[in-house]
């Protein structure tokens, strides 16, 4: 696990690299309908270009900041500070190397 | 959904073909791992050859019945009874129409 840079009152974001996670980690990530309108939105997003109150998701806050770590954790996406602002990128290289085919399909496949 | 014969005294087995089920549900199903491990062990054995309880995985009946009733409504596998046993197979080919990689991703994973 690695750590970002901290700003002031923000919670560190804990970082997986996704040669580290386990199988059902990266399924149990993806399994959510908040969690897979992230991931969608954001494969068509340039990277860091998407701050995290951007994705049009029916959550609270405190809701959407643990989707945010269970992507992380997944190796899914990395965050940045940039400010007061936290972006994100899909760690899309990584993961396929990963796990090949598996955000192909997701990203493919009908709405949630 | 189909349902097969019952056997007297038994829960009928109600299946869901892939092609009618979502994402979240195939990738919610294929995220546990005892479920992970009747997979595996299932993608090994020739179907129909394989009874419930001949899986070697370290839960009660009542549990092992949820997840075998969890994986064929992810259409993920398929049950008929023979007698007193139920017997099962992997729907490997329509399952991979429906989600394709995925049960190659599954299966080449390292164990659960």
């Amino acid at each position: 696990m690695t750590n970002t840079r901290t700003h002031p009152g923000r919670t560190r974001a804990v970082h997986v690299h996704p040669r580290d996670v386990r199988l059902i980690t990266a399924l149990t990530a993806l399994a959510d309908p908040v969690r897979l309108a992230i991931v969608r939105d954001l494969a068509g997003s340039t990277d860091w270009s998407r701050a995290c109150g951007s994705f049009d998701v029916p959550v609270g806050k405190a809701a959407l900041s643990h989707h945010f770590a269970v992507l992380r954790e997944a190796g899914v996406l990395e965050q940045r500070d940039e400010g007061a602002r936290r972006v994100n990128r899909l760690r899309r290289q990584e993961f396929d190397e990963r796990f090949p085919g598996l955000l192909d399909l997701v990203l493919r496949d009908e709405p949630a």
